[in-house]
């Protein structure tokens, strides 16, 4: 690729499987593997692109270097005249966050999901143009997960057809707000509809918060940037921003009315628009983040991976070279079960994409019949996909000894750039428990004969579960896609059973929940997990041409697997549905697992067809030229500008010289 | 505190202890409390000393701020006259990475015990006088673990009398070195020995860096920084530098001889001091990262606690304010246990502390006979101290929500500072295969008699333990510390028989530690989770004053093994140590002892005694007073100096008014 000697050639040569096949299983798609190999060499081949030494930047410059980029994607989307799909890509591949994530992402489709028709036609050409640039404000200082306390108002004032959007406290400025803090010029603000004097719940307001002529905030708006976040570079080129409002006027219509409205005089009413339908925008960006997180474990992985081949430590044999650290079983069990949890996220987050459409059709025919199915399932997923993402980015990093810890190998940024995602478009816990809440539903009202749709379909079987016991005798028995999805049913089934147990003690269902919720949230991450390795196993039963591939995948679904059920041992066993020999045989089978994995490992990383520039990894280099390139790197940092940095005259030589008495300090 | 209004006065007065007798408990006794509690103090009302908006600043900026606090903290401990303790604890307080760190943690302490006499009374007056800046200079570019691999060399010339230090290859570069890469002017450097054309092993030479009159380096030397680390400000502060060596050459009397000497013939010779003596210097920085361990996440807890205090969501009735996070079962399960693991972890390096006091006078008695065991000991708890401390840090960063991944937060900086620990001074991994090697060993000597000694004592009663059954009948029972201590010593013991019967089956042992080597880490860290749980319970044993002290602490005590058991339910059940429902007590007796600490866990954490200076956290200020100081923050940032932002009108603008084409980009 990037160089003219290989280092990593000898394990490339080691692979049992066409890694071009697999690159195709891994886009999805032929078309979409061209579409995103395409896009992201052209992002690198850009020197404007290029993301040396961002991590050396202060604040302003760091945005400023930002703004250029976000500029010049711009610019190339035009002059390539690209799709909008091609323009997304192309904006990923910069791997920057920036305002245009926000304008494209959220404000875009907010409108899209939220306004009337007519809102739709004025808005939607200024923001497709980028004559407007906006951004959504839900979130206040005091209120994140709880959308429904928040405390902004809009009270609308018939005397004049304008709502008067307002901060009442501090509390309630709007805070975290991606663009806001220095670059848009509007915002869909979410507040408390207040009309007749009556709290109408929230809702929400286009509102423009900066003049297009000279770029000052709009009288009665204060707004500026929260300030620094988590890491080196990373969330930092993003303007968070904080708002409030004193008093601020907009036109009537900019309150977004598909699904209920305010007339001129002030009646509040509800359109013919059923209230689900909004959904369908939350639904779409919460399957992207699992789509996002297989793409960030996977590039962790994908560093780790190549630099566990290049690295050797100990185990020198009479003066010759050292183990690669890749061939320690240590390395193996943490690093593997990973690397197989990287494609498990692909492959559910492609079926959650089906799920999306699925769903959308669904909903424009008004059949909401599988919603909340849908919605509990998406939530799960999004909770369980982006917590392992954030602890395996990691833990990847620890896999790379010293180095990791050094920007230059790309980790830093990549976990503080992600670790959000574990907080933002809903709180992990929170979401847990909102699956929970879900399946204990389900549960009880398998009695009045409702029958469990998708994803629970298997509570169906409950009694059965409630009998299964595994009869697994061999380590290979482990390997059977049915005795694996089995034992995962029974296992999530019965937590379920006996928390649902737990909680029928109760006069108020309320008191149970908060009481068993740790109990509620473990098995729900149990139904989770179930989910992923359904899918998993599902997309196994498809045809996937290519020499090798699917074996590989086969391998890895079994990692995946029985590596969740060694760190959840305690949950089979005290639920009974193992015994203690056959985990003990789960265990020998992943160990022998691992071997199978260890000569693929380079290529199902190389298949992930990670550009260098991506990557930003002096220690995943395609080529493995590890050392010389992180002895090139130091060099650049702005400290070795000078041979005396800054200061030393002024602050060490008095030391030195022993003249701290007469020194100004 | 520091403030006027007490926004948490209500939380402290739920306490059911004396906060101020926990304080005393806490520092270790009343004149290290007092103690600390001065020299916080001084420091914290220190303008010098300042903390803010230090995560903003660009490396050179960073970089000659520390030069400032180190200076100013070296006038500050002459002025004050204040004794080698003192110092210490104002540059810990100081709470930015300095070159000094090394200076005084490693160079200073190699020259005290690898020096002979004569090199001690040369060199430690000029370090002791920061005449002369050192640092130590171990790690390469290629190796870190594996010391007996180091590539630099040392070749004795007896034509001159002289040493050649040289850096033969690119990987053999030092790298990493604190201090090294801008400050220092000695290094102690590592490098292998040569004489008589014979490698000798390792060994520590003193070498000059830099003149002492222009501060350039020594010819032959190439030196530098090793450029940006993971985090906002964090180790950035710090100088971690690389160095080659072409062929410079030092006197002889540089070599540090207290063990080993080359004498002017060029002899390689041993002195009569036994090898095992300079160990004493690796158990003393071992001990001290556990206790940096109790306190790096008791700093992260207070945090997190008081902002789950202050922060409310979701369960307003009927208008009134909504519910404290810290009401929620499942904050309490993630944060309390948390909570309990820094008093454990405190308890269990006060401990240590003892031990290496003991260890000491064994080997200046030449007792070689505990060093072992108190090796083995030692690597082990550093392990798991460090690596439970950073996931811990983390988590308390996510339970703080959104607002936790702000630099304000002071969790982001916390945590980047915080988890090299987990590879430096032994790779947490690496250590734990080194106490599974040393337990394996011991209990393969049981049949010939050999008696096991300190923290494996137990595996004397294998036999017993292989028979034990837990009693336990009710969830009360989990309260008792026999109980608990018998279930962790024989899922411990037990553990390590199975991997042992395992390694067996090996004609090549080394073959059978390779592949059993997860099985083995698994058993180590179950060996050093007993430990902990013991030392906290033999704390208890002792008499603690102070009104409902004791028994706050037994409540966390048991919070701290019961979450351990259930977290590594898998253990306990897989080694039949107890049955499925006595698992399910341990559970029920959780959530009743969340409930006990609940009200005290305010006071428990003010019992750390910590500044808000020193925490740098606008969530977990002692006042609660968070969100007006969490808007004042916000405008701090650079960002906000101005309203339209650099690059605006050159990269936004342009899009804005749709003169893309036509405009320079």
């Amino acid at each position: 690729m990037e160089s003219v000697v290989d280092h990593l050639a000898f394990e490339r040569n080691k692979a049992q499987f066409d890694v071009n096949d697999m690159k195709i299983v891994w886009a999805g798609s032929r078309q979409e593997f061209e579409l995103s190999d395409r896009i992201s060499r052209l992002v690198a081949s850009d020197p404007v692109f290029q993301k040396d030494n961002r991590t050396a930047l202060d604040r302003k410059e760091l945005f400023k270097n930002t703004l250029r980029k976000a500029a010049h994607a711009w610019k190339r989307i035009i002059e390539l005249r690209l799709n909008e799909q091609e323009a997304s890509k192309l904006r990923s591949f910069v791997d920057q966050p920036a305002f245009t994530e926000l304008h494209w992402g959220m404000f875009v489709p907010a409108i899209k999901g939220q306004g009337t028709d007519e809102q739709q036609a004025k808005w939607l050409p200024l923001a497709n143009n980028m004559q407007i640039i906006g951004c959504y404000a839900q979130t206040e200082l005091g209120h994140g997960s709880n959308v429904q306390g928040l405390e902004t108002t809009a009270t609308f004032d018939p005397k004049t057809d304008e709502f008067v959007i307002h901060s009442p406290t501090l509390t309630s400025s709007k805070w975290w707000t991606g663009g806001l803090g220095k670059i848009s010029t509007h915002a869909i603000v979410y507040a408390r509809l207040i009309t007749d004097g009556q709290d109408r719940g929230v809702h929400g307001f286009i509102v423009q918060i900066r003049s297009l002529d000279d770029h000052l905030p709009i009288p009665g708006i204060t707004v500026g940037d929260i300030g620094m976040k988590f890491g080196n570079a990373a969330y930092n080129s993003m303007d968070n921003g904080l708002i409030s409002f004193d008093h601020v006027r907009i036109p009537r219509n900019q309150m977004l009315m598909r699904v209920s409205q305010v007339t001129r005089e002030g009646k509040f009413v509800h359109s013919g628009v059923p209230r689900q339908l909004i959904y369908g925008t939350m639904v779409y960006v919460r399957q992207a983040t699992v789509a996002d997180a297989s793409t960030a474990l996977s590039r962790a992985v994908c560093i780790a991976t190549r630099y566990s081949a290049v690295r050797r430590q100990f185990g020198s044999q009479k003066g010759g070279p050292e183990t690669q650290v890749i061939d320690y079983k240590t390395q193996q069990a943490r690093l593997f079960p990973l690397l197989a949890s990287a494609y498990a996220f692909r492959f559910v987050s492609e079926w959650l994409k089906w799920l999306y459409t699925d769903v959308s059709q669904k909903l424009q025919a008004n059949d909401f019949s599988t919603l909340p199915e849908a919605h509990a399932c998406i939530a799960g997923l999004k909770s369980l996909t982006t917590s392992a993402t954030a602890s395996g980015i990691e833990e990847c990093r620890k896999l790379c000894g010293g180095h990791g810890y050094l920007c230059s190998s790309g980790l830093p940024e990549l976990f503080a750039v992600y670790v959000p995602s574990c907080t933002y478009e809903g709180d992990n816990t929170v979401l847990l428990l909102q699956v929970a809440r879900y399946l204990i539903k389900t549960i009880s009202q398998l009695c009045s004969g409702n029958k469990p749709v998708g994803t629970t379909a298997y509570l169906a079987r409950v009694e059965q579960l409630m009998q299964y016991q595994s009869d697994v005798k061999r380590a290979e028995d482990w390997l059977k896609p049915n005795v694996v999805i089995e034992a995962f049913e029974a296992r999530a089934a019965r937590m379920f059973v006996a928390v649902a147990q737990n909680l029928s003690k109760f006069t108020n269902p309320e008191e149970g929940f908060q009481e068993f919720s740790v109990d509620l949230v473990e098995a729900a991450a149990a139904h989770c997990q179930l989910i992923v390795v359904s899918k998993f196993i599902e997309k196994l039963q498809q045809d996937i041409p290519g020499n090798g591939v699917k074996h590989q995948l086969e391998v890895l679904c079994s990692v995946y697997a029985l590596f969740l059920l060694h760190n959840h041992l305690g949950d089979f066993l005290s639920t009974g549905c193992i015994t203690q020999k056959q985990g003990s045989l789960a265990n020998e089978q992943l160990r022998s697992l691992y071997s199978q994995v260890r000569p693929n490992a380079i290529a199902l990383v190389d298949a992930f067809n990670y550009t260098d520039h991506l990557l930003g990894s002096v220690l995943g280099r395609y080529d493995g030229n590890v050392y010389p390139k992180l002895y090139e790197e130091a060099w650049k940092d702005p400290l070795n500008d000078s041979v005396v940095p800054d200061g030393f005259k002024e602050h060490v030589q008095p030391i030195l010289r022993q003249q701290l008495h007469n020194a100004r300090l």
